[in-house]
């Protein structure tokens, strides 16, 4: 048993030094032997637990899906009205990306892996997540009516990626705080008739008071 | 001046195909030898306008900029009311963006290209553009008062490249017009009160009436 805690241990440690690796430098331009170099390992042992580079972005991509849901989780566990709970998430989901190598990889990997075919099941949950929200703010009436809770889901996401993308392209992920925060208030009025966003004034700024642990 | 005439064709060949090619491969992956099979010119051809892979990516992201421009400048030519313009910039940029394939790669290559400190001219351009609609907007009574235009065309702008990036990503673009055009519609919804958007008929679906030649 302590043997099997050791190789859990152990897999995650190249998981998150392969995070490290894919974040900075992505899928393309990183090597196996590099992710030597970045946890300390043995080339034996990180071959024990992976194959290939395909392999561990995989397990990286996965793990990302896992933090993300843990965001989620975190963010529906307040209660609170769903357009509020949007705003939460993207500033969360945004803290994550510059906080989290596994979700700045993990955002990345899934972006440079795929093109076409492939469905990508972490952008399914987020988006499937999403679309509760709006559907519950549609009833809870602060969603504007004839809204179509799927296709809202899949602008919040859009936006959510290009704010990533442009600022990882203009700074390095400097400004991305701001423009994730602009981005959170913004969609409020994407989503909401102007006298709901009046409605509540702890709407715009709004973000989780104890952020989920890395 | 007819071998000065044939230069500039070559160069222009040169760049089509290395837009081709970035745009199906990306710049990582690209060999400048490719570039041979994709043209049908010889290496010295290429090598006598372009002396790196860098080079050549440069060119294609400036003659990404003039096609750009040229968008911009049909959009203004309509004369059409600020917002209306902004939806139709949105619809025609996406088409250019699947039709043209140095908008494709232009567009690719400024991502890849880019991670950090280095001001994107051709963003700056496209944002510059947007935010002078948006202000022409608030003036015209279309605009949400007390929207700040440098925000309005960034989230835009971010909204606009996650569309891209997540098409990309899920489809290889297939889906890309459809998110445009419901990414185009929603604009409207962020930018403008729930009125004046019902002031306009012919906003909602606004596109170019002839777009602009690739």
């Amino acid at each position: 048993m302590a043997q099997q805690a050791r190789a859990v241990q152990t897999r995650r440690q190249i998981v998150d030094g392969a995070a490290e690796l894919f974040g900075r430098a992505g899928f393309e331009r990183a090597r196996l032997n590099d992710i030597v170099g970045e946890t300390g390992l043995t080339r034996g042992a990180i071959y024990f637990h992976f194959e290939s580079k395909e392999e561990l972005a995989a397990a990286v991509v996965d793990e990302f899906g896992v933090r993300s849901a843990a965001a989620v989780a975190a963010v529906t566990a307040t209660g609170d009205y769903a357009v509020r709970q949007i705003a939460m998430l993207c500033r969360e989901m945004g803290r994550l990306l510059t906080d989290d190598p596994v979700v700045g990889a993990g955002i990345r990997l899934v972006i440079e892996l795929n093109s076409g075919q492939v469905p990508i099941p972490v952008y399914s949950a987020w988006i499937e997540a999403l679309k509760h929200l709006v559907s519950v703010g549609l009833a809870e009436g602060d969603v504007r009516p004839g809204t179509d809770p799927a296709e809202a889901a899949t602008f919040i996401t859009e936006a959510f990626v290009g704010a990533h993308v442009l600022s990882y392209a203009v700074s390095g992920h400097d400004d991305l705080s701001a423009r994730i925060d602009h981005l959170a208030d913004t969609l409020m009025w994407t989503l909401m008739p102007a006298e709901r966003v009046a409605a509540h004034p702890d709407l715009l700024g709004a973000q989780l008071a104890e952020s989920v642990p890395a």
